[in-house]
């Protein structure tokens, strides 16, 4: 039995664990570059509060004990939990957005709680923001021109290019809590602060074009349907009516822009109370027209239109359609006859070609559902510019009419085509941020925001649909090409249609486009506000200060003057398309932040909302792409240079946001998969680079050492190719992780002073020796390992007397030879050039003694890439012996070099058998006798080894002679580094050697090959 | 004095060198994968014969005993050079492309030794091929068609382009020794197999439609103008004129194809010898054009043409030009009016409407250099398909005239546009690679390619240029436009201007046209040949046998059908576009391929022709994808796609070709890019992903010890994020290289097996511990670093004798700690699902004791994205205290999982404090007790541990009595991993409390956090 006594235990005691310094909880990230600002430790840790009182009685918990050493760094799941009491919809992270959000583009004061239903919250906004002006402005018109099917066609591209959109858009708004404020937050928050700057200026420049686009549209209907008689311009002749149309919309535009903008100043309050009122007028005015629908089955509203020929004829220079009245008995000219004819004498007139020879008719403007006139609005009749309106089936004469009487016919006022309809109907189907843009004020945003928006989306689509059913079916198709309502009265079209007056749509639309510019208008400052405040592109960063009242007054101006810019375009038509691309930018990045977000499969990346799929995504950006490029392909290039150019100076400026980036992601996926392609073993010769593993030496401080290392090596790479530079410290790891961050540091700064792109490895090891051949082992990754290492020569190897130093250095000239790697030693590295000198002459000289693999050939042609070296000529120098033919071997070397394609002088000098110099033999003895001395007269030494000592003293001086001889002011010498001996015990003369070799010169680098051919004659 | 002699040496000493046992120069490759075939020998080290005898001699040099070691394995430069002296300018890599060369488009027979100047070898080879039928039969009508003008900017765009790739392909050409084959050897070598294959295919295509355009030129010639009567269908009426003219291109055209593919496969050599009778037809031909022209200065040539109106008549059908002829004294109607009016009768003609109210009038067809005419062709005149053409000048009554009278104009035959004239005259500046292809016959190829392409297409060019601008200042604009001379009596357009006779241009172009066919048939079956032999299409392979001759029958045969293809579209015009895609596609990817190497600035490329630059390669590059679009964007399209697909094709069938790829260097710059953009600081915790360093045991046999390790992992990543496989051999890294390569091999299989897609990396050290602590400190590379570690369980921990077992793990679980990462530990990890298995129920139960950064949420959410467990229920379980209000707790905990997003059951498991049970202090006494006798009884352990370890020991018992409960068949247990205790002398304990913990579970899998939040409610 044992003699142990178990004692019970007591809660007041403490373990030995106690004592224990913990790790840090966040001095990973803080280490070095001084730690990020506030932001990051709530986004991070939101639910960890650092500082925690009750962690004291936590910590003694017996029935934890086993877990004392995390809960001293760790917080126990149930005092976490505790914590999350607080916690509610808003947290710490969304109450920032929702400051935010209160400057943001929200049509109504953010109520107190955060309270709305899906109803009120997402599906009415949304619906509200996505029917606009065009509906009742234009889809007539399109209809007309495009033809039902064409024209189903149009809405189902736009319409469904949204619903993809909308469905990306829900994945992403639902992946965590909602941050508040629409596209540009959520792609800046998930793409990253480059793509999110783009987009939200997209998104602020398609908003400010809505602006322009809702007050063309309202004086449009103000100056054609409500109140013509306030135009101040007017049409001189017929030529002159586009002008004087363009100019009246500038002068009145400019007046409402103004006005609105004051309005916004002053009162955004009482814009947002507006927004009710701005829905209602939109539902009004649509039940109104299915209304007239209806009421057409059985009653037709009566419109009539009056036909000279074919041709429709404006319909407000005259009354009676016919060429004749009846006044009292007597048939007189009509109002019509004195149009066309210049006498209006009824027995010799002077009429009009066309006029003569064909009749007028008046036919049904609104024959209505029951009378089959879909039929003939199947198929669109695409116009020119200042084509007359025709129907089809009227008989007809076809002269030419006098040039005078073009004014009185209906005619198109611009050309059309498919395209261009696209562009003017996309932006009736934008407006599906709305929802999102309030997710601040819902219950439960995650549930709204996906069902409102795809509910509302799915309801206009609907009324589209129906709409241009019912259009083509109601209205006869000269009505419905014509865009102003010419042809009956200069009334609405849709107007026409409508129950139980043309009144309630004018009025209703009036008032809607109204308010939706001034809902633009507010929220287009409040959005570029956003942007500036996250003060990731600098020059907006005024627009960012507001009014006492938060009122962003730079913001709002500007948006007034690029508002100003699309009322001066003064044409709804040309304004529209602009837009179109703006908003279709940014859906196409929504699109895109889904779609890469789904493929790269970040393991946060965990939407509630589950009916996406990337392939949705990527065929949502793709229909974007097609839309854009359908409807105008150079304004999407300018669209696409703007959100580049956003995109390039916002990376340029370095924004370092804190909300991190899918981007990163994507960068990761990018190298691991070329590693992968690049791990089917070494690369062809062919392809064969440098890549350096570079080791340094730190002194006691963690400086460099030798930084001129660095500099050799950045003129070597001339900024291409893997570059690593390790380190060693010596120490234990467990106690060394401190130190360790620092010297990467130091050497990463140095590394960026000395220009050298690479990465940084420093390792900790309880040998020098040993570190280094780790990182000779493990350095790199897949592909991307080193195959060349470079090291500094031992420089006080012969007056140290701790034989570690050149020790260490022949080991790993042993280990890069076992490891297959070529070998640079550059020696008196400190005389190397820096980056900022220039040789503007001498010269490079190689000394070709031994071919291994021809690093001694491409290494200077590599150095001579940078300007340092440019100048520098090469020179070829190989040995010669007795018995070879030294002529032809010149001739040799010439037809290599110039199959290599190198340019070199090339010299072969003549080295002799010759007797061992008195020299030699002294020089070897010093040698020896140092080091027996170091090894205290050990006398195992034999004579054979004494031999061989001489002998290889012997090339040693013979070859530094001739070396020094000629190259003795070389810029730099190239020679082979001879390898070390197997048996360490010849270690110091080795060391030795490799002085005698290199003595007299001022820079010598020694060159090892890799054992693997690096150049070849091939191409 | 020291007591040493020297004693001289003697040649015959060995060294104790001597026995060194070299590194093998080449069994860096072959290890494991048992090494290429010859070819990678030849080409690596073209100038080292393996076995040396002489080497002997030069190893005991007493000159060079220093650099014995080297000499050992590796050649001195005298000897390497000595056997350059048999190197000449084939070498042994360029004698197989001279065979390969043999069965290449090569015009003449290969001479016995290379001797071609610049002249004969490139210059007029490259002449001939570009000079084709396109000059002869179209270049008068686009100068009609575009204007002088436009034509020039034709050519210009065309001969730019290929002067663009000429300079792109000399660089590549003068890039070491040139590979026979032109751009398809060119392209593969340089790029690799992928892009050869499909320039290669490209190449060929394009020949083989070049073979059908120039049978359908010679057709022409031959049914146009030569022997019209020769024709066997014949227009019924003037509408069938079409299908009757393409129908006997058809007829003509596959008998003529038969037959030379019968001359090809007979007597390729005839045909070669003939090669410079054609170059002369091209020649005299263009010397009658300037010839004509200079004449015509002085005396025009007496071409009239008659014009009806402003009219052109076709001139065949009658004889003088104007509406009456005097016959006797007596006015006679004309065969002209006979044509135009069905009753011959003077008095009362019924004629058509137009020929009653213009006047006939005759006009200079030639009027020459002097005449100013040039003024009326500057601007040309796109015609519509039918449309009549008509002289601008001349007065005109426009009237509808007969239907029936259609046929006596001449008419255009197809709709034109610049951008059809682009695509159809582009085959003229093709053929810039004749020079090239003959690279082995040539004295001095990397001189005479760059010099004779250049020089070719500058000639070329300037006869071009020169050409437009002689048609526009001599002929009529009504002629130019008339394709097929319809107004100068069916002559050939150019053949008028030519002198002495436009027989000469006749006959000239057709033989050139038909010469030049039959070189594009003899062509493109050696170069299919030549893409077969390599074998990297391998459906293509029967195409690289041939005949007893070496006559590539098959080849032949498909080149027969593609070119039948060609012939059956019929129309010139309808060809020339296609062809001139491929050969646009080829010339695209020489100017990328050429762009690519520049900027990746390999080493390896350095082109003795020094005036290329990346921005013209990329300038050529954007012209060739210009004028692929401008002249037809579909065929763009397809030929891109096919491009496309053969290069899918050839990447899947995985060729792995001998002759290295450029792209590599493009997946190392864009690796080493992405990891440069990763290298700033730890990512954000959006997007951390489990990056995974697995430390695998390996058996002495090097085999892996648990790879279920490796399933788990696979299972976790779900193939996505890096992974990393590590593994430690014990040993001296100097002695092991063999031994790393091997468990290399053994790992990367056995993660093969698992579709573990990752890298390994094995490491020697003297300790495991250390060779541990080194993996987990320096693998990885900039960003991609793990961030967490997997490692296997010590199993045999308690029965071992070696207490190193559990050390090492222990110190490994610390160096993590210490390195911040996060650690896994399987538990039984041999019971854990293969990746076959597929758990259809059953839950994934996670024990929640303290929050370290979310790791237990994520890792489940992690594993059911693999199929393996994707239908296994996860729950999480945390632990309440007695003073926890659960209820609460369980709340919140739902709470905080819902915005998290993962769907979890949550249950809060009460662990009310308890006395310590019997069963605890026995376990403690029996735990302690093995410690103390591996201690050998050490008595130094005090009571305030004993009191600790029951405390902990009570944890580690009561917890797992609830989990052992809760979740006895759950299919896998997630636990907080308790830390080791900083005083390693409790490390055994430690061991145990970690096997009561886990006692009684099957699978447990056990996490340590590493220090930061890896998971966010935030998007």
């Amino acid at each position: 039995m044992p003699h142990f006594t178990v004692v019970p235990v007591e809660d007041s005691a403490t373990s030995n664990y106690d004592s224990l310094e913990g790790i840090n909880w966040v001095d990973y990230r803080d280490t070095g570059q001084g730690g990020h600002p506030g932001h990051l430790d709530t986004e991070d840790s939101p639910f960890l509060s650092s500082a925690d009182a009750d962690r004291k009685t936590d910590f003694y918990d017996r029935n934890l004990a086993l877990f004392e050493e995390e809960l001293d760094i760790r917080p126990k799941v149930s005092s976490l939990l505790s914590r999350l009491v607080n916690y509610t919809n808003i947290t710490q992270g969304a109450r920032e957005h929702e400051e935010a959000e209160n400057t943001e583009m929200s049509l109504r004061k953010v109520p107190k709680s955060p309270n709305m239903g899906t109803l009120m919250g997402v599906y009415l906004p949304c619906l509200q923001n996505i029917f606009g002006v065009i509906l009742f402005l234009r889809l007539t018109w399109i209809v007309g021109t495009a033809g039902i099917i064409q024209s189903f066609l149009i809405v189902l591209m736009c319409c469904s290019c949204t619903m993809l959109t909308a469905m990306s858009m829900s994945a992403i708004a639902t992946n965590g809590v909602v941050p508040a404020g629409g596209a540009y937050f959520m792609i800046s928050r998930s793409l990253g602060a480059e793509f999110g700057g783009a987009v939200g200026i997209c998104f602020y420049l398609g908003t400010t074009f809505a602006a322009a686009m809702y007050i063309l549209g309202a004086i449009e209907i103000f100056l054609k349907y409500l109140v013509p008689q306030a135009a101040i311009f007017h049409a001189s002749d017929h030529h002159g009516g586009d002008s004087a149309i363009l100019n009246n919309m500038r002068v009145y535009g400019t007046i409402c822009l103004s006005l609105m903008a004051v309005v916004v100043f002053v009162g955004v309050k009482y814009v947002n109370k507006l927004a009710s009122l701005f829905l209602a007028c939109v539902i009004i005015s649509i039940v109104s027209i299915y209304a007239g629908a209806i009421k057409s089955v059985f009653q037709p509203p009566d419109f009539s239109i009056c036909m000279l020929g074919n041709r429709t004829l404006v319909r407000d220079q005259f009354d009676v359609c016919s060429k004749t009245v009846l006044e009292g008995n007597v048939t007189v000219p009509s109002q019509l006859w004195r149009n066309f004819c210049s006498s209006g004498n009824m027995s010799s007139p002077q009429c009009d070609d066309y006029f003569n020879q064909n009749n007028v008719t008046e036919i049904q403007g609104i024959p209505g559902l029951a009378s089959g006139i879909i039929r003939d609005n199947m198929w669109g009749d695409y116009l020119e510019k200042g084509q007359i309106l025709e129907k089809a089936g009227l008989p007809s004469v076809d002269v030419h009419g006098a040039v005078e009487s073009v004014g009185l016919y209906v005619s198109a006022d611009i050309a059309t085509s498919f395209t261009l309809l696209v562009g003017i109907f996309f932006p009736s189907a934008t407006g599906i941020m709305a929802g999102s843009n309030r997710s601040g004020d819902l219950k439960d945003a995650q549930k709204s925001i996906p069902i409102g928006t795809i509910l509302a989306i799915t309801t206009t689509t609907l009324v589209y649909f129906s709409s241009v059913v019912l259009f083509g079916a109601c209205i006869e198709g000269a009505v419905l090409r014509d865009k102003f309502g010419d042809a009956v009265s200069k009334n609405l079209v849709v107007g026409t249609l409508s129950w139980p007056s043309p009144w309630v749509i004018v009025i209703g639309s009036f008032f809607s486009t109204v308010g939706a510019g001034l809902q633009s208008l507010t929220g287009a400052p409040r959005l570029l506000q956003a942007i500036a405040k996250d003060n990731i592109i600098p020059f907006l960063r005024v627009f960012g200060h507001g009014k006492a009242n938060g009122e962003p007054t730079w913001a709002l101006l500007l948006t007034g003057l690029i508002a100003e810019l699309g009322i001066l375009i003064a044409s709804l038509d040309m304004v529209a398309p602009i837009l179109s691309m703006f908003f279709l930018m940014c859906y196409l990045f929504v699109n895109l932040a889904c779609a890469v977000q789904t493929l790269l499969r970040t393991p946060n990346w965990r939407p509630r909302f589950k009916y996406y799929h990337w392939a949705l995504s990527f065929l949502g950006m793709s229909m974007c792409l097609a839309l854009m490029f359908i409807s105008s392909w150079y304004y999407a290039i300018v669209a696409m240079c703007i959100a580049g150019m956003i995109y390039k100076y916002i990376e340029y400026q370095g924004a370092e946001k804190e909300w991190g980036d899918g981007i990163r992601g994507l960068s990761l996926s990018a190298a691991r998969y070329s590693l992968l392609r690049l791990e089917h073993g070494p690369p062809h010769t062919k392809n064969w680079r440098p890549q350096v593993l570079v080791l340094l030496k730190l002194d006691e401080d963690l400086h460099v050492k030798y930084p001129r290392l660095l500099t050799f090596v950045s003129q070597l790479k001339a900024g291409k190719g893997l570059t690593i530079v390790g380190s060693v410290i010596q120490g234990q790891f467990l106690d060394s992780y401190g130190e360790t961050q620092a010297s990467e540091q130091a050497v990463k700064n140095m590394m960026e002073i000395e220009r050298v792109k690479g990465f940084c490895q420093v390792v900790v090891a309880s040998k020098v020796r040993e570190g280094i051949a780790h990182l000779i082992q493990s350095c790199g990754l897949g592909g991307m390992k080193h195959n060349t290492v470079v090291m500094g020569w031992p420089y006080g190897w012969r007056q140290s007397e701790d034989p570690r130093a050149w020790k260490t250095f022949i080991h790993t000239v042993r280990c890069t030879t076992a490891a297959h790697l070529a070998l640079m030693v550059p020696k008196n590295v400190s005389f190397y050039p820096s980056n900022h000198e220039r040789f503007t002459d001498g010269t490079i000289d190689v000394w070709w003694i031994v071919h291994d693999g021809g690093m001694l050939m491409l290494l200077p042609f590599l150095l001579k890439q940078h300007k340092v070296w440019r100048k520098c000529k090469m020179r070829i120098f190989t040995v010669a012996q007795m018995d070879d033919n030294s002529i032809q071997m010149k001739k040799d070397l010439a037809t290599f070099l110039y199959q290599l394609r190198i340019e070199a002088e090339v010299e072969v000098v003549e080295m002799h058998d010759s007797d061992i110099s008195a020299y030699t033999y002294e020089r070897t003895l010093m040698m020896e006798q140092r080091s027996q001395m170091l090894r205290q007269m050990r006398l195992s030494s034999a004579e054979r080894e004494r031999e061989s000592n001489v002998r290889r003293m012997h090339t040693a001086v013979k070859l530094n002679e001739v070396i020094v001889n000629k190259s003795h002011d070389a810029r730099l010498v190239l020679l082979n580094m001879p390898g070390p001996p197997r048996n360490t015990d010849g270690d110091e003369n080795y060391m030795e050697f490799l002085e005698v070799l290199t003595e007299g010169l001022e820079r010598v680098l020694l060159v090892r090959g890799g054992g693997r051919e690096v150049i070849t004659i091939y191409s």
